[in-house]
């Protein structure tokens, strides 16, 4: 039955594809308003299902059903909940778009809004609700179900994605123009409806916003695929019933990264701003530009990567076994972050080799080339980073139960011995303890001594403290430097996430410098290389966000 | 270190993808050369691990290794060995078409075939010794050459396609300018170098030649490398012994099928060599050729569907567990089924998308139609059923033991009762066993009976022979229906086997209905179609040559 759903799903897929690349290429015969219909069919389709499927649940309430504990983490609920929202705004402005400009749209152009912004809503009520959920009834239905739910996320990223790529086509040309490159042959695509504009100002209001509103949307489409995918490799899994530790996200102790973090997140979005203003205008203030952002990306990316080596060196530094147990999600996670780094190693190669081929070299261009090999590094590093600490178990507990035991068995040890030296201890133990090189100890390392000074009370001696406060100092220092690991990579953790949100800030909002610095265009040919990019590029820019998505988790993991 | 190689894999592919990339676009600055080189250094590379596994393993044969018994199976074995003697071939006929041209062609054309063919020689030897290796000592080292290996495969596999498919769109621009079609400006690409050459009847052999032999090379990496990725997923991987049965390949008892197989095969070979000598001729005779094709094909896929659909009866009629154990051999098999079978897809989906949005509809194009629908279709069940059946426990053992127990079991009621009928109960064995209705039972039925007779010579009595004789009854008449089953099911998976042969035959020697027809390239354009077409085709090439060895497998298991 899984080969069966995947195979309706993919079909599904295909067919959209084909549609979606066919309006793409401006085939005969087939417009935007066939595609958007098989879209809108599509979730209605969805919609029915989802309705049908809460309607069974809420029925059938009392039936205690599995719940995977790793699919649909609270925070992932979050982040689909707020691109939902923006998306739903973006719906707002298309309907509006299309009030404004009703008289020569087709209908379907306004009815697909509507249906966007109901099939959203509902969505994301579903994946509240259902995102843990194993389904093991009605297995074949709720495979058809959710594949179809999944591809139509799919579906609609891709349009997504294909309007985005023309838009940010559409400027490139619009500042090829005005550089002067008229010998290209420029044609603008899907630009702006042929009629005017009932209400000026709110139409441009809407045209343009719409365009800074797209790259969540796309975010939202994807999100809701993955965590559906998980849905359906859930259905009809047995799962063990795994000890879930709630670990919420604290601030407290991230410090240095957050700071480290924002500061080259707000200069990211600071160099954004400039470049976008400065693009295009003319040839100099483009090549500022494009040499101001890739020192910026070079900085980010060397401080990306020396972080993430030092957290592979404290990995390499405390073998601990691994987990492998069968977990969809976590799986899919490392498999998105590998093939969608796949997007963006393409981009760098492609770089590396225009370099390398050209025959003229500007002088910006050679910044290219450090940029685009440490891209290919960057990912590398923080891809083994990542998945080694999502497959790492959470053995915290366990440890410091562990050596708990150590303790009392070392006490054990000691206590037919001399029972008079109890004072003497006890100041030994009050005086040492503000001794002991335990400055970093967390709350662990205090409870512990707390633990075993409360059993020491009446049994402890003196002849055995010697033994017991080495057994106790080791332990401190042993825990106090595992805390001070886990700190320094927290602090890693939280600030790759803040970097991976500021790189994800560019690509998505139309910093282009593949398109803008020229070089790859001369080498491989316009179009060639536009294609290449486009097929590229939405996989890039997803990789950011997925891996930000992951090193949250981690950050709250560790 | 699983994602550490894989990543290295990865970009290796990619830079390499991309330098094949440039060269396809004419890229300023890259040539073949580049190119060949980049192969040729993969290449050497792979021949110094391959000769360092190979040394390592011979000295420290007395260490007895694990072997995963699911992964290289003799016939894939065989299969690629004599793919690989056809690649010698043709690098023998480049070796010799380089030395024609020797004054016109750069040295690294010489060389490639030279380090591809001791490639070959030593790569089919590594394969047939350690296919089934599983790999526990120098872990990351090992990994890094297996997945290197696996990706100079995919990339010399990626050069072949390409090869190939620039030749066959030479050969259709050839087609449309006696067609008649001048307005489209038409550039054969690479066709023949700028020099004349020493000796003309050898060099078109070798050039005509070549194109001929290019199939199979093609056929031969991807096969190569879908082994070695199955001996990089087995690496470190712990198994459990399972018995293997060896289930060598027996023809009698598939007559029928392989009947109906041959004549499946010869009359697609009749059709192909037809279509490539009326194909291009002139338009009547183009369209005449289309037609036979489609009339053809829809034939032979209506008979595949049946038959798979009969297939697919017989298993639900009987249901047996699916063995869900972990196997990468088998989970690759299965992805690669319904990863390729995409290609082949998205192509219908593509002709469907056209003959519904084109204006106009010359007769022959509707035989299209039902053809892309039948494709989708057809593969669709033939998934089904060659995933089914790889899933399948062999439980034929467990099974005759299991029967063989109830029998005794039910022979051991009857043991207190009245021991003076023996004579009139073996009268009665006797006379009913020519009755009984198992007029198609096998060895076992057979022999099963002779093992409950034997029991029964000293034990059996009358008034138990009723319930014996019931019981015996409905053994015979279950194990000769499973045996019936099992005789379709390998009639099928014969039938299926020929008629995925046949189905390869046509867009590996260069029928391409879907660049012939005309339909999609004037919906879709000419340029985006054959980019389409190029990048799907391959796949379903390559899903015909790997459903076909699936298939062999399911006939030798079932």
């Amino acid at each position: 039955a899984e080969i069966l759903s995947s195979q309706y799903g993919i079909n599904l897929f295909l067919a959209g594809l084909l549609l979606t690349f066919a309006w793409a290429v401006h085939a005969v015969g087939i417009s935007k308003s066939h595609l958007l219909s098989y879209l809108i069919t599509l979730m209605l389709v969805q919609l029915l299902w989802m309705l049908w499927y809460l309607c069974r649940s809420c029925t059938q309430r009392r039936l205690i059903r599995d719940k995977d504990t790793h699919a649909g983490a609270r925070w992932l609920k979050c982040g689909i909940t707020l691109f939902a929202v923006i998306t739903l705004i973006l719906d707002s402005f298309k309907i509006g778009y299309y009030v404004d400009f009703s008289n020569c749209l087709s209908p379907t152009e306004g009815i697909f809004p509507v249906t966007h912004a109901a099939h959203t809503i509902l969505q994301v009520y579903f994946l509240w609700c259902h995102a843990k959920d194993i389904i093991q009834s009605f297995k074949t239905l709720e495979r058809f179900g959710v594949i179809h739910s999944v591809f139509t996320n799919l579906l609609l990223w891709t349009n997504g994605v294909l309007t985005e790529s023309k838009h940010q086509l559409n400027e490139h040309k619009e500042r090829l123009i005005t550089l002067g490159f008229g010998n290209i042959t420029i044609v603008l695509d899907d630009h702006a409806p042929q009629c005017n504009c009932t209400t000026t100002t709110l139409c441009s209001i809407f045209s343009q916003g719409i365009y800074y509103l797209y790259p969540f949307n796309i975010e939202y489409h994807i999100l809701a695929s993955t965590m559906l995918y998980v849905l359906w490799k859930n259905i009809g899994r047995k799962v063990e019933h795994h000890q879930q530790y709630k670990t919420p996200f604290k601030f407290h102790g991230i410090t240095v990264g957050m700071i480290f973090g924002l500061i080259v997140l707000t200069s990211t979005i600071a160099i954004v701003v400039v470049y976008l203003i400065q693009i295009g205008r003319s040839k100099i203030k483009s090549e500022l530009a494009l040499t101001m952002f890739y020192l910026h990306a070079i900085f980010v990316l060397v401080l990306m990567c020396t972080a993430g080596v030092i957290a592979l060196l404290i990995y390499r530094l405390d073998d601990r076994s691994l987990d492998n147990s069968k977990n969809p999600a976590r799986k899919l996670d490392a498999e998105l972050l590998v093939g969608t780094a796949a997007g963006s190693w393409l981009l760098s190669w492609g770089s590396i080799l225009a370099i390398i081929c050209a025959q003229a070299h500007p002088k910006y261009t050679w910044y290219n080339l450090p940029y685009s090999i440490l891209v290919i590094i960057e990912k590398y590093i923080q891809n083994l980073f990542i998945i080694e600490s999502i497959h790492r178990e959470q053995e915290k507990v366990n440890d410091d139960i562990k050596t708990l035991r150590i303790v009392t068995v070392s006490q054990g040890s000691t206590l037919t011995l001399t029972p008079s030296y109890k004072e003497i201890y006890n100041g030994h133990a009050a005086q040492d303890a503000g001794e002991l090189p335990c400055l970093f100890r967390g709350s662990i390392c205090a409870r512990e001594r707390v633990v075993s000074s409360g059993d020491n009370e009446g049994t402890s001696q003196g002849d055995g403290s010697g033994i017991h406060f080495a057994s106790e100092f080791s332990l401190c220092s042993r825990s106090s430097v595992a805390d001070n690991k886990r700190r320094i990579l927290k602090n890693i953790a939280a600030f790759l996430f803040l970097c991976n949100l500021s790189l994800w800030i560019p690509p998505a909002f139309g910093c282009r410098p593949e398109y803008d610095n020229g070089l790859e265009e001369i080498v491989f040919g316009f179009e060639p290389w536009i294609i290449v990019v486009n097929l590229a590029m939405p996989f890039s820019i997803f990789y950011r966000m997925h891996s930000a998505a992951s090193l949250f988790e981690v950050n709250c993991k560790t």
